[in-house]
């Protein structure tokens, strides 16, 4: 008898609470990058994913995400990132910098908007002037920076973990 | 004046030790998957990952793990589990099963091997009855189960988080 079973479709995980975690994503180099972040949000439970530019979102990898989220299309992040900050909201850049905390270490505010960074160029200097926080992942081999997606979704992992139930 | 300013090529983290976790890999339906696994791995420090079939690695996703780590193919995952496992190796599967730990809950063994599972079929019957352990992580929203790649990227963190050092 095997001791571990498959569970297929077991009932997604119950929050006490709406996730106020908010991704924004500027204009990535690869959709499929964008939409294995929509992906991943929405499977942590993400209600709100802005993404500026106009790249499609293949729902072959997105899936159901797209009817559980909002995907908010902005012109640049700039504008959105300052409202939300006179709203409460944390602005939190995933990026190596001078003065990032390592993620493993951070303590996310509930209210937190997890900025990342274009695959080639980061996090731009415009965004970066509006980070309250940045975070970076230690990589310990190589190649020595990790793709996008795989960042947000560990990012992704660290907030839930802080927040099992929302 | 920006508080943060990029820090690109940051020196990777200097381990104490060499990470002796490995990384366990069914055929995957999608080759992009399997270089996004190989590539997180290679980031995180893992310094072996084996994987069943035949699949390229584009190198392109892949990048400069593939000079850092050791990828070795089997036919098949079952033989190599079982001698790992003599060696000291804990089996610990990454599956929705009747008896998962949560991941954020799981002290993961130094001596792990992180076993995944294809993208529709998951974990097989056979693999499910090599396993020590089974770690899942929780779904809080739609769709209701993670990208095998994105997945094990969480999976690698959580393992790096507890053994920063190696």
């Amino acid at each position: 008898m095997n001791p571990f079973a498959h569970l297929r479709h077991r009932p997604i995980g119950s929050l006490e609470r709406e996730r106020p975690l908010v991704v924004a994503c500027p204009p990535l180099r690869s959709n499929v990058n964008l939409a294995r972040i929509v992906r991943a949000a929405g499977c942590c439970g993400v209600r709100r994913v802005i993404a500026a530019g106009s790249a499609a979102v293949d729902p072959k990898i997105a899936r159901d995400s797209l009817e559980f989220l909002q995907l908010e299309r902005r012109r640049s992040l700039a504008p959105v990132l300052k409202s939300l900050r006179q709203e409460g909201f944390r602005i939190v850049g995933l990026e190596q910098t001078t003065r990032s905390t390592n993620l493993c270490e951070y303590a996310f505010p509930r209210e937190t908007v997890l900025v990342v960074g274009n695959e080639r160029l980061g996090l731009t200097d415009d965004l970066l002037a509006l980070l309250d926080d940045a975070v970076e992942i230690p990589v310990f081999g190589q190649p020595d920076s990790y793709n996008v997606a795989t960042a947000t979704a560990m990012a992704l992992y660290e907030y839930c973990r802080q927040y099992p139930q929302g």
